[in-house]
This record gives structure tokens, C-alpha cells and sequence, in this order.
């Protein structure tokens, strides 16, 4: 009976505001947030933890009715900062919909310190509500139980600076392409015609003109094209605490396994990328980026553009 | 009158428990772990964050009675989950110590959710007593107050297994060199004589030895060494929670720091490093240690040895 909503979602990262309700009705719980717990085991089921195998699933109600998953990546052969967990996945999901806000999550295991850190970046986090399927008594609780007296963005930034979930207008100055690496040689044009690699481009920038870099100012973007020719990006976003924060790369495979890709036999079926950023001493992702394709996509092509803050917008 | 005891130990990242005594006595506090919040301070001013300028100073105090220092590193260029954390320095510092437990730890700012997960590889880790100077009334508080139902090894590991400050025994097979790059050409024979990328590997293989790396069981370690052929190792701390852990090529940069090292004009003055990890698929940390020593040491020399599980031991 508990898993019956989860049957029509199977595989589904974000359910409309109108089949909540109606998963609600059908489900017999008189709110929709009461949904949330019972769709944990199906985010569970997304994971793609192959190192720890420790599977964890998410799932959040947006301000605007609508339900997003979340779920826990690893990527074997790399360092283990660049796993997203599924706070993290839940959230990027949002943020990449334009979901206003996220008040109440379901989780089946209790968020890492690292999770209640990068949940901080959202405004009034504190009263985010959690529950834990796990928990012997699972009852939504605010987040201000889990991480009380928070390091969060009010100590570093101005109240008016927008959070995560905000409208973001990084002020960003003219385009260039800068590098050309790791296989496939110059170009990607040969795959499925000329317009991939602007789609690229233009996926990643607009990623980066949305992205959440108030602490560095190293706004960021990142997008994957599969052999399909679908393109998906994915913001950068920051944590207050740097080192919780979601890499641009990261991001753009939220948004890749979001959107149905990434399927093929468990691989992510990666053929082509572009990152853009912002040229700045302080952060660069791109060697990052370049292991990360590495291990994830081998041989799959890069292409690297900085924003010049200097030049002419 | 504060400032006082802090005079003795500028630069000092390790004071022995005879002159922690001494320190306290002539400080008029009652015991040596009100001494910590006093020499918060004097660990600020050792801090290095070129890319916040948010100095944040950390002090424990050790079950031998020895104190030890943490400040926070960043490195421009990097992306931020290369910083090291204050509280992340103090562990580390002590761990190669040799310090069999960190009881109380006073820092400047208040732990973030990282740092609150990362102290949960220690045994009791809940009895931890933070105090934080910033706060209205600086009280010593168990790490339990400020993280609440963690999610930490007990979650993972057997009861049994050695937790961060235990003594290790990281069954490590042969060890190989299979990779030399990263400017210097092929060999560091030529700094400081012959013995140099021995030393290197040795630190380099000990630090490895003693890594805490349950969760993926790809123990490393770190060595690097400056233009005065001082060499200085770390060892790779991983985190229940995964992103927390702490990459042993920032474990060396805590050891180099803590030694003395890395002072000369702001640089870190490194040449020459050694990678030692073991040999799987799960993780690898050649790639992301070549990106952070172009970064924090542009041409210096890397060699990199692998241990391979299936050799004689
Ligand atoms: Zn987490
Ligand atoms: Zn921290």
C-alpha cells in the first residue's frame, strides 16, 4: 500500500504540483507533505552509490506544490569530495526548475553534517522541515534541530544577497573559449552536426549566469551532451562553508540523471562538455572538471570558456 | 593580560604538556584547558585564507596534555573543497602526533557542518567539549549539543575499528613507482642530493600506512619537501560522510605548516612530492594531488607509487 504512489513516478525526478495532489488523494494522506516519506523507498531505487553502495534518497516539496527527488552519486576512480549527496541532488534539482523554495524533505537516513551545512544556503534554512524515514519516530522536524547555532551566509554575507533558490544575475562580462582538451581533438562538431558544441556553450553560460558563487565570485556552469545530442547543465553552487560546496560538474550530472539520461548500462553515456566560468585567481574548476570527465566519461571532449570581467558586456 | 601566554608560542603549532602546565600556572587559569580560548588568538594570526581573508584559529587539548594548533588554509586557484578547516588543521596536527584523543578544542568561529561531521571519526566524539571565543558567553559544550543525531562511523563501521588518532595497521601490499610527472623532468635526484626522493617516498609510504581510509580502503598518503630539503608528510582522513574528508596532499600542507614550514614570503617553497596510494578502483588521488601541486607549487616534481594489493607483502 506504501508503495503505491511511487509506481507512477517510477524514474521521475520532479512531479508536477497537480499529480501531487492527486498521488496525495490517492494515497489517503490528508497533505501532501505526508507524500514525501512514502516516495523515499522509489528515490532510494535512482542512487548510483557504487563505492559505498549505502543508497539514500530525498524527497522535497517546493513552495510551488511541486515534488523533486534527490538522490546520492559516486564516482569511482576519484577523490571522495566529488560525490553529491542527496540533499545536495534534491536542491539542485529545484534550484535547475526554478523552485522558489523547498520548506519540507523526506530523507531515509540522517543528513551528514556536510548536508546540514550546504542546506544553509537557503533563506530561513533553519525552519526547513526534516524527517528521517529511518528515525524510530519519523515526524518532520526543523533543521535548526539538526545543525543548531549555524556557520550560515548571514556571517559572511549582506541580508539582501540572494540565497540559493533565488533569482541569481551574476554580472558577468563577454565569452571566450580558452581551451580545447582531453580527447576528440579541437572541435566536437562532427557529433550529430555544428549546432552541439553552442548548445554547449550556451547551456553552460546560462548555467553560470545562475549560479550561487557570492563567496568566491566565481560564478560557474557546466553542461554534458550525451550521444543523443541532449544537452544538460548544471549550475555551481556554494556553501558558506566552502568545502560543502556543488561543483559546476557535479551539477550538470544532477541535471543529466534528472532529466532520464545517464541510463545506458549504469554508465552516464557523456560524449562531449563545456564549462564556463568566470576568469578570476580566486577558483577555477577546470582541472577538476578535466579528472572528473576523465573517470566519468573517458574520452569525451571539453571545451573551456572564461568570462573576461574586464571586457565589454 | 590574555595576550600573555600566547607570546611564547608565535609560530608554535604543538605545545608539550610540561610548558602547557608552565603556561597555565602563569596565566592564573585554574587548568590547562582554560588556557585553550587564551591562545585562540595567536593561532588566528597563523591562519593562511587568501580567498575569504576569515581567519579562523582552533586549540585542543590532547589526552598527554599536550595543545595543539589549528588554522585554515585556502588555495587560490582551486576549487574550495580544497581548504582545510581550522578544526580539520588540529586533527591532523595531532594525528601526526601521535595523540591518542583531543578532548577539549576552543575555536574563533563557530564549527560549520563540515567540521561537526569531520570531528565524528573520533571515538566519543559526542563528549567532544567545544568552546567558541565568539560567541556572547564562551562555555565548553559537547560537539553532541551542536550536532544532534549524527550520522558518523557507527553508521558504517564495525565497533572494533580503528577511528581517527587509533593506532593503524593498513594492510599495504608492495609498493611501486608508476608515475612521474608535473615539471623537474624525471627525477628530484638533483635537489639536495640523491636521497631526497627516497625520504619523499618513505614519508610518503609511512603516512599511507597510518591513513584513516575505512570507508573506501584506499589508504594514502603525502609527503612533500622544500628547497631545503625538509620533508613533510601527511596522511589521507577520510569521513563517514564522504565529502569532509580531509586529501592527504592537504594533510602534508598541515604537516609543512606545523613544522615550521612554508613561511618564506607567503609561499609554500615546495619542490619535490611524493604520492603513495593503494592501488583500486574505488578512488585515486593522483589526479587531483598534480591539479593542487600546479597550484600551490607551480613546477615542482611529483612521483607517484601505488601499492598493489595482489604482491607480496
Ligand atoms: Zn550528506
Ligand atoms: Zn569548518
Amino acid at each position: 500500500m506504501e508503495e503505491k504512489p511511487t509506481r507512477s513516478t517510477v524514474g521521475k525526478f520532479v512531479i508536477e504540483a497537480e499529480e501531487a495532489q492527486a498521488m496525495a488523494k490517492e494515497s489517503g494522506v490528508a497533505a501532501v507533505r505526508e507524500l514525501l516519506p512514502l516516495l523515499v523507498p522509489a528515490a532510494q531505487r535512482l542512487a548510483r552509490p557504487p563505492i559505498s553502495n549505502y543508497r539514500v534518497g530525498a524527497v522535497g516539496l517546493g513552495a510551488s506544490g511541486r515534488i523533486f527527488l534527490g538522490v546520492n552519486l559516486e564516482f569511482p576512480g576519484l577523490p571522495l569530495h566529488h560525490s553529491v549527496h542527496a540533499e545536495q541532488f534534491l536542491m539542485a534539482n529545484a534550484n535547475a526548475h526554478g523552485e522558489p523554495g523547498i520548506r519540507c524533505v523526506a530523507v531515509s537516513s540522517v543528513p551528514c553534517g556536510h548536508c546540514r551545512q550546504f542546506l544553509q544556503e537557503i533563506r530561513g534554512a533553519a525552519e526547513i522541515q526534516i524527517l528521517v524515514t529511518s528515525d524510530e519516530d519519523p515526524a518532520f522536524r526543523p533543521l535548526a534541530s539538526l545543525l543548531p547555532n549555524p556557520f550560515g551566509p548571514p556571517d559572511l554575507l549582506h541580508k539582501d544577497a540572494p540565497l540559493l533558490l533565488e533569482p541569481h544575475d551574476n554580472e558577468l562580462g563577454a565569452l571566450e573559449a580558452t581551451g580545447v582538451a582531453v580527447g576528440g581533438g579541437g572541435s566536437c562538431n562532427g557529433i550529430r552536426g555544428g549546432g552541439l558544441e553552442r548548445r554547449l556553450r550556451e547551456a553552460a553560460e546560462g548555467a553560470a549566469r545562475s549560479s550561487h558563487a557570492p563567496y568566491s565570485g566565481c560564478a560557474a556552469g557546466f553542461a554534458v551532451a550525451d550521444g543523443g545530442g541532449r544537452v544538460y547543465s548544471g549550475s555551481y553552487v556554494e556553501s558558506a562553508a566552502y568545502n560543502p560546496s556543488l561543483g559546476p560538474a557535479q551539477a550538470a550530472m544532477v541535471a543529466c540523471l534528472a532529466a532520464g539520461g545517464g541510463r545506458e548500462g549504469g554508465g552516464w553515456g557523456i560524449v562531449a562538455a563545456a564549462l564556463v566560468e568566470k576568469e578570476t585567481a580566486a577558483v577555477s574548476h577546470e582541472g577538476t572538471a578535466r579528472i572528473f570527465l576523465e573517470a566519468v566519461a573517458p574520452g569525451a571532449h571539453l571545451k573551456v570558456y572564461r568570462f573576461r570581467p574586464s571586457a565589454a558586456v
